[in-house]
């Protein structure tokens, strides 16, 4: 039997209403590079949640290629990103930002989040010109990778400070979904596309086969941009195939953000479950990502029956462990993993 | 009603057996990143068809990441590329190569294709050294941007050279189905394997959704690709759906033969039909593109009840039009091309 | 007894008045990395002979400096260059251009030159976007890289088509002073400024120890553009080293312009001879090249007391010499080279 | 009257012996692109110093080229560069070394310098692969930029784990000179050639007009490197000058070594003088950088008379400031600046 796995939110495929639309359109002839009719459509029915009439929409296949495309079209070659030492561009992408020429100004995170303190601090820091790059752009990862989301308020404060420096404020949202449907989340996609330059919306983690939805809000930064898509290898031939995802994603089901508040509530649920069973958890549990500290000998326990990722120890005998659900994580077995816990911890507390 | 669309061989989704493979595997949990079982399957299908026991594979989503990647990967940044100025490189991907630091040396093409001659026209005329970049990868693509084929003794003649001068062989395999598939081919998907060092295998132009599968058979060139892949932004978390369309093109059914074989057919009987109603053609049907030369009159007829590409004047009253075949081109709609300009040529002519 | 050299126009060290004014200011101590006293006063000199007055000056140490910055500062990465296939940046800068992301189109030149008609050639081949890199920058050699100088008309047309296309007319000045002062030239540096973008000023090559000035009369252009040069490597410490000789050439004795004239005129002096002694020339003398055809027995004999390079075989007796005179050739050479060919002639004839 | 500077150790032009030889050679012909005699000359010169029969030496202009060239042609697109957060490609090149495509990892520097415990954690920190850049240089200044100096176990130390984990070891030598003329210096150039896998001798700033002497002593790392160093515009047409500046540093006079034991013997003096009159450093002086720490109101009184940099704040009435002494410096000023700091003393103090 194998085990189940916590790993992450993308072990499965799609959700299935994703896999029927591609098969029932699968014959329809479609112009490609995204002018087929799904792209247009989806684009529409993400601007119907924007307040911004000239933002422009691209999709494209994956999240470092959105972080190059975006980051690459928007800087001048002397320019640099502002990320907090956390970011995944910083500790995820193979250094892809650097590779196409941009230094990244790294901040110590503050609850996995970017602050205008922190903003401030490296742009007093670098400011030696023309001998250091030029800060010009705040990268922000909403979720963040630890799972955290920014308030309107923090979003809100980072907005005007970005505004005043003349900053492009640009956010990662890989995991956006989670984010906006998370339990204490006060934003909406209106509020990000009025606070932010520039986003994007995950599609991958939330439930698509593959496929990311980058949104320009300031049309000064969309010149060309398809240019940089398609430079970068970014332009599918059959774009439809992203196109049609979004199409569904942001359709009449809200597959988007249902999907989303599913993989929250199992991940509130293994929380809960987890704390009732006497265990504290590293880090609240904001959106999908739950952090639970358990004994060694537990955790040896619960690793032949589930997979997860042991994070980090915490003294000689217990150790943090990481816990990720998704749109596809089955409550039985949030059910049979809290039941573990219950169970292994009377037998070796025994 | 619309129009029947001859316009290029990525117009539809994928064949359908791929879609059933997607559908049927798609609640079963794998690892990301392309460790899914299902990509390691392909490799071993591929594999098979080689004689390269260290060869490595990889799966990227699209051909100009392939190009990026791998030209990337394999150069240090004073080298250059030699290719054909009609290569894809060259005129379709928006200065990818330049982009990533490398000078493209470009040679006129001798039916599409690339000779020795120009190889070592291309090398004689940028040796004055360390003042020009210094040439160490040949670039082709078979079948070629007109859809022309290398014949094995075209390729051993290049091969030899490359060899002779220390320049890496790589071969854009976009249409590869296509050429190895095509009437006069002479080539298999061994030789290439022997002759190359490093080739890919089009799956998108062949039925699959997207994904092209990067053959590196000169070991020396696969250290550490897998950060190249990473870095470029071409690593998909659900590498599994790579995977498992390029397990479906290489798996009993031959599928990665068969389609390209249908599509080259339905070549076929477009130009025989085309020619039997008396039109020549400007250059020989190898593979899926055919390019007749019809008169104005009848190619405004044409457009009503089908779309293609008008693709250059000759003289006064004709022109050259390209009509691309695909794995999904319906027989049905080829008899009614010719029909129709059987048809119309009756009507103009009275 | 060593052969006197004809190789090039940088086998010496600086005009005399150079190394003094060197040696005059060594111990004052100024401000570093161009702020110095001389570099601004530089400025001010050069810009005297300007009409634009908000143009922006910089100096670096070497012309694939100067290229490579102010290229990489102007373009977006999907934006490319037009040049002559003969240009410097093109067959002599081993691919610098392209190592900092930008593709160069290239088009055959006319009498070493670009023309408006290759510009539009290459705007039109160069139109399927965003499939294409952008063209956005023609890139111009005056004097070109076989000594032939543009007219003010030429020029003219060149930038009315750059203006009416939106593309930026950068004018590298390697050898300007040598086009300033050529025999046929009607273009004044007021004019350049003019009708340029952007231009630089040769001082290696006219008599300086090293260093060229990059001129943007393009205020839009110039933003920043302190960065660029540090991030190349190009601000140097001792910036007054710089500022100083352009000090010097632009200063009351004329030299830049006096120096250039001495070139110009051992050039024109050569061809005088040469052609009279019965030898035609392969080009016109425009500056300070001179492209004799010679029998290839006299070019035996003239090398084991001249150095100069064989440039091409003009059928199987004769060949084209190349010799280029700088500010530093003496006369009495000049004079010995045009005797030993006509006494050589003589000998060999006989 | 003007104010004597301590800003930097460039503020003057070059040595008289310098300036000198150039004059001499002035009118000589030489082979252009570093092929004159002097360059071969100095680099059999410094070879002297050396124990690699094998080292390759070149000579840029600046130290920001030499950092570009040697890192850019050492390392593959996905591979980094472990340095202090305080190194100069850190801090003071605009983002050199991402601009070329590479990140760098910083580590929190010891005394400036980097240590072996944090070059460890880089590792360990960056070894997520192939999700995180490679570590593969491990770059150190010395002396450092807060004018440290690396002892001869310290370097070892460094070498030995980095020939163990397979990284390059390069060391920026902008400050060679002085480092080698320090106070407690036990490093000779045989033993940094012997220790490191490349670097770079500073010429600039130890009295040349510029130039600095790239050293490789791993041959396998010197294959094709003039081909980088044309690419990135360091190829100087008249490379004569950087030889000869060369071939006088490490001539009989052994300016190199004595030009900075000068400079370090006039920072020492002012340390003295200075803790003489009552007054602490914030760092030892053990190069040609003095950081006292001096009552403002004191500062503001020098500062009428001498130029320097106010380094930062102790406390409310205090500050550091930083006083640099060069081969320049005069001996008399600093008496000069001692006496007023004692006066001053005595005149606040009253």
């Amino acid at each position: 039997m194998t085990t189940y796995s916590f790993l992450d939110d993308y072990s499965e495929g799609a959700h299935p209403q994703i896999l029927q639309a591609l098969t029932a359109t699968n014959s329809v002839q479609q112009a490609p590079y995204g002018e087929d009719a799904y792209s247009h459509e989806a684009k529409a029915k993400i601007r119907s949640h924007l307040a911004n009439p000239d933002c422009a929409i691209f999709f494209v296949a994956s999240g470092t290629l959105a972080n190059i495309i975006t980051i690459g079209s928007f800087l001048r070659p002397h320019e640099a990103v502002i990320a907090a030492a956390s970011g995944h561009i910083v500790t995820r992408e193979t250094g892809a930002i650097e590779a196409i020429g941009h230094k990244i100004i790294t901040v110590p995170p503050v609850n996995g989040k970017l602050t205008p303190d922190g903003i401030r601090a490296a742009l007093e820091a670098n400011a030696h010109f023309p001998h250091m790059a030029k800060p010009r752009l705040v990268y922000i990862s909403n979720a963040t990778e630890i799972g955290t989301i920014y308030s309107k308020a923090e979003l809100q404060a980072i907005s005007d400070l970005c505004r005043e420096r003349k900053l492009i404020l640009y956010m990662d949202g890989a995991r956006l979904g989670a984010a906006l449907s998370g339990y204490q989340n006060d934003l909406t996609l209106t509020d990000i596309g009025l606070l932010t330059d520039a986003f994007w919306i995950g599609g991958t983690k939330v439930g698509a086969l593959l496929g990311e939805a980058i949104v320009i809000t300031n049309p000064s930064l969309a010149e060309d941009f398809a240019f940089h898509i398609k430079q970068r290898g970014g332009l599918l031939a059959k774009g439809r195939i992203l196109g049609l995802q979004f199409q569904e994603l942001f359709g009449p089901t809200n597959l988007f953000f249902n999907l989303a508040l599913h993989s929250n509530a199992m991940a509130k649920k293994l929380a809960t479950g987890i704390t009732n069973a006497g265990y504290e958890l590293a880090a609240n549990t904001e959106t999908n990502q739950v952090f639970p500290i358990l004994p060694n000998a537990l955790i040896a326990s619960l690793s032949k029956l589930f997979a997860f990722y042991v994070w980090e120890k915490r003294g000689e005998h217990n150790s943090v462990i990481r816990l990720v659900t998704s749109w596809a994580t089955e409550e039985a077995q949030v059910d049979r993993l809290v039941e573990a816990i219950n169970s292994e911890t009377v037998s070796t507390n025994v």
